[in-house]
């Protein structure tokens, strides 16, 4: 039995809020467990300057904690001037990850900002993020989609994020909350898309190691927390969008 | 008829929710109208280095937006590596006022951080932070006075916050949204204690200016509102904390 | 009697040395007792980018102290790599201030920066910034008129800056030197125009507060000192531009 | 057929040379086909203030490129102020790789700062500069290990990385130059013990995806390059060193 | 003749005004022609870091320009949030040349700040800073001494700078103003004691170069000026402080 | 006898090893003693833009000195977000110097970057920098020229740097290692050309003086070793570059 009276293979509980702000054209507000993420997708009428002249949209994102998101109080990071290297490597995963299931031709020279400000953090903020942003990112471009904006609808799968570990004992874990997670020997962060196809990949045995065989573990561990997952965006996004992405995915 | 509905001395509609978040010593998200933000008091066991072994509490603020908390996207001030001087400002008011209404020398050599970060901009940002933070502020040192560690209840009276404007053509109005405010020929912000005192007096009449009979006129309405604000605070945070706060007013 | 003998209402000497530097279009060096700011005005052939088009002009402020106008060496803003809030928050007020009295679509696509370097500080340094700034600008604005480059003059009042403040036992003074303001309960600055109408006013009571009757006693003590300052600066500027302002002065 | 003729699981020829500096206490100049590395070694006689009083040591590290590494030159990271994202992923990916194989316990309170700095660019500097920050780090605590400063000689296992990956038309490659890397549609790092064991696994499809069967193949290829890389390091560290990991490794 | 009418070996008129500032130990306004620097020394009861401990004292120096002391503005460092590569090779060169005379040893572990703050700019600011420096640094060291502080006095020699050139055609000058300065083929920066035997010695022909003859005329022409510099070092000084010195001079 | 054995007025082996790295137009490894310093010279199709249609080209420079390169590490100048004023006094001193022999309207509007990269620091860093530049600079601009982009060679004479100094005990020496460097009582960098010109002369006594009859000794032992240095340079250069450079020379 775990810390929270979870089985080893189950998510903690899931609240996807859609249209959670007024102001960007996507937004969610997600929960996994304590873990608490406002995912907002903005659309700007441009690229950056690597970018232009070729017809094609691009994705980036950008992640924050709130000060106090976190069980003792973090210092700003526009107090200290600079964005730390772990929050640089979380958007930069995030970005990456979107782009995967995003056909960029066909939203034209546009820019889509998303935005990941943890409000609360449990562990697994960086998945969360990715789940969340997955549902924002979409409602934007629907909305696009709707004044008509593009020939195809851009979005071309699902794509979920989720965590599993190690703990010590050798017990394979899903959704690590952060009491788990500060403890596991082996953390791995998985990011799939609804055919099952793996977007990221990303094993870390810090002080430790892990071997093959346990790896195909993870990997199982991941796939059937992801499935659950991408049925809590399907509710979320709901029936019509659901058909424009069905009509985008291979089969 | 303003461009909301509201009568020129009507307050939009204020909700505060308290204990909003897990991980903090006092929290709320407040509502205004359509302004929201994440209020949150912070107990450090220490004070900044100019205050040692002088056997006083502080009390100090930060502000800040999420990116889409607006019309258009703005860019993270830890991106820019650079806090603009509105953000600082306004995070210097809001500890400054704070400091009035409460009894340092009763803390102890603590810090209190005020985080006020807005989720959604309507204006109006900065007064309600400051009349959300009171809130967190007297919830997170009710909660230390529980423990027994004061001898005198620290929070002295009420303090709350709002802003009056004259519109064009002259007429006083008040708490602007982001509307009006745009458009406003001066703009005034008012933080007054329970007992009807001033904190802080801010008048702007950017290519504007007012006179002595105007300056009268935007007192009275901030005075209205200022009442109101009282009371949604008191209910907020109960009985039983406000039997303390009583026992430390000035009559 | 205060401190340095004066009278509750009375001003320091003032000094204002007008065109002290060779290079810039206008320049003052002004002393407010021993408080002594050199304030120049650059004038510049192009606007911000967010005013392009417009065919309006700008003005700009930017504030700073050497290391040693102070009692103890403070270190410079640039070894720090970055500008205090109290700068901010002191160059946002006087180029605010200034906007009010010009007629900014008199001067075309231009943008006037203000410089106010304090040289001495005792007290006062943001209304002594404030009032040698006004005489700069319209030294600078007067040349470009002699050079027929504007169709109307584009200052359109006075303006001038003083500090008033309640001290502890309650006496309103005016124009408190450093050892009165650092122990003033109530401390307000008031920037006022020739006509005697408000431009901004901002009433702080740190650790303190203030009454309604006291904000009277307050507003009528700044007017009697700017009253005075309004004709050390016509002094300043000679009969022949006192008639240019004059002709575009509501009466 | 590879662009540089290789077979597929073929790595490009490796070079390390030991001892390539006289200043610090470990250093090679490692190549890996043309991409060249400077990694160093430097003991500091305390540990990071989170650890102290733990008696345990801490490794570190860095990572930077010349200006000129590359095809077209960088902007040094000195002269933006600030160090990219990619940077800091690669930073914090070396020092936690070789925090596996390193028992912290038998170092004491020192810091091992590792600094990896690539001298010329060809795709693999990540893997590359693990590679070589292995043998730099080894040598270094040798070199401590002879002064009898430890008890137990503080490296565990052998450690390595390669990059796999997979290019248009699904072939599955070992260690991609950049003419390679750029046009992959997968890249794998990964970086392995000794033993056999995972200490990291970062695997991206971006724009694109894998299956779990590609997942395989590419865990297969990496293992074949591994093994010849740990052959190279016991080559450039020699029989005296190679005994004493032998002693520390897990059977 | 030169562009302002002076004799290739002349000086411009120089005017040193003491104690030009209330809160510094030290301070002077120091006129070189129309070039005018505000230094002032700042005596603090520490030493860096790197000292402590020794016994001996430190001085450093710092160099700003106001915004518009030149023709055009210039962008302050505390904007740009850094300080450019010019203004650090100035400041360090300050310093340097006034630990050339100081006996650090006799003032104990005190750090004295010297600043200069050009107001005015027309060539030859660094040279004028360490001629005013010097007297601003011995009045400060003066101060202290007549505390008896010190065991001996702690200025061992005079110090003056200046600059000489050589200008198209040819040319030697001495003092280069502004306009000579921008068009001179050679520039050389002498920074003297007042016995005659060198502190610092930079020339430079940037597109140009000079030859060990014309070094010799300029060497020569910089002795000229330094000796009349000194003798206005000595005027401002006075007699009393002049004794002082004298007693350590090495004969 | 010195400490490693050498004459008073004897260089240290150089070694110059051209076209050091396969990106850069030119780079060379030089070799003084046990400093050592990659130099390459890249060639960017445009000026800045102060220099934009002027029909000219730019030379700029950037040194830096790898961590470990010094016996205890420093501090990356990009982990600390900022150059230090040492640096950047190198960094101008190498542009200048490089400027003052290439005929830079001969090359049209191109940038030519130095970087100068410290590998191994043992005394002399900034002229072996000077040296070692000037032939990874002629190098690129022979590719250029090759290409037939030039119609006249842009190289007009030979370019050197060595360090004198003044040991304690007044003998003077060539050439110091770092451990003499940090002893000498005066220290001297000297730049010249081919033809016996001087480019920049930077003589400095930090805590010491020099008299004219020590400066003429300093010169006399630079002039010795550059003579040595621009045969050097020769031998790295070949006879192809040694004749297109003599066509320039003046004579």
């Amino acid at each position: 039995m775990r810390v929270d009276g979870r089985e080893p293979l189950q998510l903690r509980p899931i609240h996807i809020e859609t249209n959670y702000l007024m102001h960007p054209e996507g937004s969610v507000l997600i929960s996994v467990g304590n873990t608490k993420v406002i995912c907002t997708a903005s659309i700007e009428d441009r690229v950056p300057h690597f970018m232009r002249g070729e017809g094609k949209g691009w994705i980036t994102a950008e992640y924050s904690m709130l000060p106090r998101a976190t069980e003792t109080r973090n210092i700003r990071e526009s107090s200290k001037g600079k964005v730390s290297g772990r929050t640089m490597e979380i958007q930069r995963l995030i970005g990456r990850a979107l782009r995967a299931i995003v056909d960029l031709s066909a939203i034209g020279e546009k820019t889509v900002w998303i935005d990941c400000d943890v409000i609360q953090a449990d562990g697994g903020t960086r998945t969360a993020s990715i789940t969340g942003a997955f549902v924002a990112l979409t409602l934007a471009l629907n909305s696009l989609a709707e004044k008509r904006s593009f020939s195809k609808f851009p979005i071309t799968d699902y794509l979920a994020a989720t965590s599993v570990g190690i703990l010590s004992g050798g017990k394979v874990v899903l959704d690590l909350n952060y009491a788990e997670d500060s403890k596991a020997e082996v953390d791995m962060n998985v990011v799939m898309t609804g055919n099952g196809e793996f977007v990221e990949l990303q094993g870390t045995g810090e002080e430790s190691t892990f071997s093959y065989d346990q790896l195909q573990g993870l990997l199982h561990a991941a796939q059937e927390g992801l499935m659950e997952l991408f049925e809590q965006q399907k509710a979320a996004l709901g029936e019509d969008i659901i058909k424009k992405i069905e009509s985008r995915r291979k089969k």
